[in-house]
C-alpha cells in the first residue's frame, strides 16, 4: 500500500466498516463535560511523511485530547532535560489502571512511566520548572499549534475547570508524589497544568499532523524542522507500545501493531514508523477508557495497509 | 543495510564492541547446573529471510535457552487451539518480575501472559493435553528441530533435573493454579514438560534460524513452509515487545526496539520483522534476569542496522 | 456470673437461642470429607478453671478440628525452640485471606504470623524437626490427648487424605515457603503433617478441656501440670485474639471479645483467661470461614457472662 | 496488685528501670514541631477506676496526642451516629503501616479501620457534619476537656500548621477518599479537623484521666457520668487492641496484652479494662512509629501489675 488512492480508499472503507459499532461503549463520566458528548460520532484521519492526509467522518470535529497530550508534554521535557526525566519517573508497562496509587507507594513515589497519570504530573512539574502555571500551559499550547501547524488549537476552559474540580483522584496522586519529594513545583501548580494540556482540544486532523514527526524520527517531514532527535523519538514510539494504554497495552500492541496513546475523550494516536501517524476518534469506551471503534478502526486499517510494525 | 557483507561487517563491529563487557552481569544461582557456566562467553548470530547467516564470537557454543523456550511452546499451542488460550492466559505486560505469585491471587489463577512462568505454565498444560510428558516434550523438541533445521537440538538432562530437583518457586505456581482451575493436567507433568522445554540446549546459530518463521509472517522463508498463520506471528511478536523481559519490557523496546525474548541461560531471542532473527549469548545477567552483554550487543546491533521498528 | 448452677442456666440458654440459626452459613466445600457434613448441628462445651463442664446440643459429637490444631502445635513449637521461632514467622494480623500468598512475596517468606496457613507450615516444619512424618503425627496427637485427658482423641483418615489430594493452594504455599528456604523438611513432609494435624477430631467437650491450660497461665488446672510457661500462654491468647480469625478478627474481637481460633470445621475455641475455655461447633461458615452460628453462640455467651475481656 | 501503695511502688519501679533507654529511638521528622522535641523526656501515669493516680517523670509535661487523638473522635461520633459508621469503615487490622494508600484502592476508598489515617478522616468527616472546620475542632477539644476534667487542654497551633503544611501524605488519603465519595466535606476541612485533633496537647496525666471511662464500660468512674455505652466501649478497647498500633498491633498485644493506640508524637494511651487507664510519653520511636521507651514501660508495668487481660 504505497499510494495516496489507495490510503483514501482505505480509509474510506475504514469508515463504512465502522458505521454499525459507531455509539458502542461508555463515555468518560467522571468530567461532567465530557459525559455530555454525543457518543454518536465517529473521525479518522491519516497524515503521511510524504504530505499527504486522508480523512473519513468528523475529521474536523474538536475533541478533548486528554492523555494524548501527554506525549506532547514528554517530548517537550525529554527535549529540555533528556534523560535526567528517568531518575524521577520509569519506562515500564504498569500493569495497572491509569490512575492507580499501589505501585506508586511500593515504588517509593517513582511512577512506572509518563503515560500513566502520575507519570505524566512528574513530566508536567518538569515543565512547570518554577514557573507560574500559565507560562507552561503556554508553552505546551504553543508547542502543539506549531506541531499541528495551526494557530487554532486551544484548551477547552470548560473541560479544564470540570477536571479542576472534581479531580480528587489525581490531586491524590499529586499529593502522593509530592510527599515522596517527586514534585518539586506546588501541587495546585502542577495540577493545573496538567489539567490544562489534558484539556487541549483538537480534530483528528490537527493531530495526526502534530504527531508526524514521530513517524519521521524526530523531525516534521513536511516543514524539515527537527522537533527532537531520532533516538528520543524511538523511545516516545517505544513507551506508546508497551505503555499507551494502561492495562490494556498488550492487546492494543496484539491487535492494532502500532505505537499508540490513547484519552479518555475517545481519540487514539498511532504512530506508522517511517510512514504516517493516525488519529481516530469516537467517545464510546471500553472497561481500559480506550474508544471502542477507534480500536477497531486502527486494527483494520493496520489490517488493510500491512502497517503493523510485527 | 541491505547487504550481506555489511552485515557481516556490523557483527563482527558488535562483538569487538562487547569485548571489554564480556564477564559482566551474574549468574543465575538458582539453578546449579547454570551457575558453574562460564560468564566470559559471548556469542551472535544473525539469520536473513534471504537465507544469509553472520555470526561472531560462541556461536556455536550449545547454551540453556530456559524461558526462550516459552515462545516455541506458544507458537505449538496457538497452533494448535487457537484463541482459546486467551480465556485461559492474558495478553498484558504484568509489571512484576517472571516468577511473582501476586497477580495470580488477585487475577484469580489466571497469568497475565504466556510468557511468564504461570503463563507459559497453562500453556504447557495444552500442549500436555493429557499425554504423558515424554510425548509432549517429544513434542516440542521435535517441532524445534524441524525450525532449526537441525535434528541435534535436544534436551540437556542435567539441567532439566536441577530444575526439578530446586523450582520450589515454580512449583509454588503451578499448584496455585491447578487450585483455581486453570491446570488440566497434574502438577507433577505439568513441571516435567515444563523443566524439560526450558532446559533445550541450543546454540545461537540455531535459535536465530529456528526464529525466523517469526520474521516472515509465520513462514519458514528458506524452506517455504507455513510454521503459523500471519496474525498468530505478529500477535507473538507484540507479545515479546511488550512482555518478553518481564518487569524490564519497557527498557528492552526504548533501547533496542524490536520484540525478544530473554531467558536466564543469557541467551536473547529478537526478531526484525520483515528482516531476519537474531540470537545472542552471554551468560551474566542484570537484576531483571537478562544477558547484559546480550542487551547491549542488541541495542548496538539495532543502532547500526537501523533495525528498530520505531 | 461466678456459680456452676448459672454457667449450666446461661450455655442452656444460649442453645435455646441459636435454635433458629442453626444451619445457616454454607459449608466447606473444597474438602469433600467436609462438604458431606450436615449443617444442621450445633454443639457448646464450656470447661472452667475450677473444674465444672457446662455442655449442650452436639457437645459429643466429634468434628474436623482444622485450623484450631494450630494452636496445639504451636504450644507445642514454642515450648520446644522458644523465641526461635520468631526469626521465621511474624506475630502481625494479616489482614488477608487465611491462604492469601501475596504478603508471602514480598515479606520473603516470611508468614506474618503462626495461625494462617503459611505460618502454621513454618510451625510443622519445627515440629517436624528432621524426623518421619508419622513421629510428628504421633507427637501432637499424644499431646493433645493428654490436654484432653482422652485417649481416643485421633486423626480421621478420610479427612486427612481429602485434603492430601486436593490441597493444591496449601501445596503452592509450602512449596514458596520451601523456595524461601523457610522450611528444612521436604514438602511432601510438611503438608502430610500439617494436613494430618487438621484433620484431628474432636468434640467440644474435649475441645474445650484440652485448651483449658490457656485460660489458667500455662497450666492445666484440674491436673495441676504445667503445659506451658505464663508468658508463652499470654502471648499465644495475645495472637488468637489479633489473628485468629483472619481477615475477620477485629469483628471477632470488636464482637465476642475474646481470644478465639476458628476452623473450616466450623468449631470455634475460645479462651476466658483466669476462668474457662469454651468450644463451640456448627459447620455453616460466613465468608471468612468462621462458624455463623458458632461466632454467634460466642457473643451471646460473652454478652450473657460478662466475660469479654473488654 | 490492688493497692495503691503498690501501685505507687510500681510506677515507680518502671521509671526507674526507664532510665537507661530514655532516648532511643527516633523523633518523628516529616513533622517539623516534633522533630524539634527533645527525646530525652519519659512520663508515666496510671488512673485508676477507684479514683488513685499514680506518675513518674514527666507526667505533667504536654505532649503532641497525635493519633491518640483519633480515640476520642471515634467515641464521639459513635455516640452521634452509631453503628452507620461501619458502611464507611471497617474494625479488621489493616496488616499496613498507618498512612498505606493500598488497601483504600483495592477495597474501594473504605478504610480497613477507624485508627488509621485514611479511616480517622472518614470519622472527622462525620464529625464535621456540614459545620465549619472551627466549630468541630471546638467540639471534640470541649469533649477532651471534659473527659479530662480540665479546662487547659488546647490545640498546639505550631502543631497543626506545620502538619497542614507539609501534610502531602494525608492530602493523598483524603483526595482518595473523595475520589470514592466517602468523604462528603470539602477535603481541605477534613483536613483542617484532622490535623486540629492531631494536634492536641495533653499530659500523661490528663491523658489517662480522660480515657478513664473506657476503662469503666463507658461511664467516667470519677464523676459518674456515662460517655458512651458499655458495648461501644468494649468494641473501642477490642480496635485498640486489634488495630491500635498499625502493623505492630500483634506485637503490642503479645507484649503488652492492654488495648492501646499510640501517636507519633512518642504518647501511648493503654486501657485496663474494669481498673485503670494509663498514659506514657517518650519522644523516640521505633520503625512501627511507636514509642520505644513507651511501649517498654507499658510490657514491664503489665508485667508487674498481672495487668494483661490475657
Amino acid at each position: 500500500m504505497n499510494q495516496k488512492e489507495n490510503l483514501a480508499d482505505i480509509v474510506a472503507a475504514v469508515h463504512a466498516e465502522m458505521e454499525p459499532h459507531v455509539g458502542a461503549g461508555s463515555v468518560a463520566d467522571y468530567i461532567p463535560a465530557l459525559a455530555r458528548v454525543d457518543r454518536r460520532q465517529f473521525g479518522l484521519a491519516v497524515a503521511t511523511c510524504e504530505g499527504d492526509t486522508a480523512t473519513a467522518g468528523a475529521a474536523e470535529v474538536a475533541f478533548s485530547i486528554q492523555s494524548i497530550s501527554k506525549v506532547f508534554a514528554l517530548t517537550l521535557v525529554l527535549d529540555k532535560i533528556g534523560a535526567a526525566l528517568w531518575h524521577r519517573v520509569g519506562r515500564e508497562p504498569s500493569g495497572s489502571r491509569f490512575n492507580s496509587i499501589v505501585q506508586l507507594e511500593s515504588e517509593k513515589g517513582v511512577p512506572r512511566n509518563p503515560l500513566i497519570n502520575a507519570g505524566a504530573m512528574v513530566v508536567t512539574d518538569h515543565l512547570l520548572a518554577g514557573r507560574r502555571p500559565a507560562a507552561a500551559v503556554a508553552e505546551i499550547i504553543d508547542f502543539i499549534r506549531r506541531l499541528a501547524d495551526d494557530a487554532t488549537v486551544s484548551v477547552d476552559p470548560e473541560v479544564a475547570n470540570s477536571e479542576a474540580q472534581t479531580g480528587y483522584r489525581n490531586a491524590s496522586l499529586a499529593n502522593f508524589l509530592r510527599a515522596y519529594g517527586n514534585l518539586d513545583n506546588p501541587v495546585e501548580d502542577v495540577l493545573k497544568v496538567y489539567f490544562h494540556h489534558c484539556a487541549i482540544a483538537m480534530n483528528c486532523r490537527q493531530l495526526a499532523r502534530a504527531a508526524l514527526f514521530l513517524a519521521n524520527r524526530g523531525t516534521d517531514p513536511i516543514k524539515g524542522v527537527k522537533i527532537t532527535t531520532p533516538i528520543t523519538s524511538r523511545r516516545i514510539n517505544a513507551l506508546m507500545m508497551t505503555c499507551g494504554h494502561y492495562d490494556a497495552s498488550g492487546e492494543f500492541a496484539s491487535r492494532v501493531g502500532l505505537p499508540g496513546k490513547s484519552g479518555v475523550g475517545g481519540g487514539i494516536l498511532a504512530i506508522v514508523p517511517r510512514r504516517a501517524a493516525i488519529a481516530v476518534w469516537s467517545p464510546g469506551l471500553n472497561r481500559a477508557g480506550t474508544s471502542m471503534v477507534g480500536a477497531l478502526a486502527l486494527e483494520r486499517l493496520a489490517a488493510l495497509t500491512g502497517w503493523s510494525v510485527f
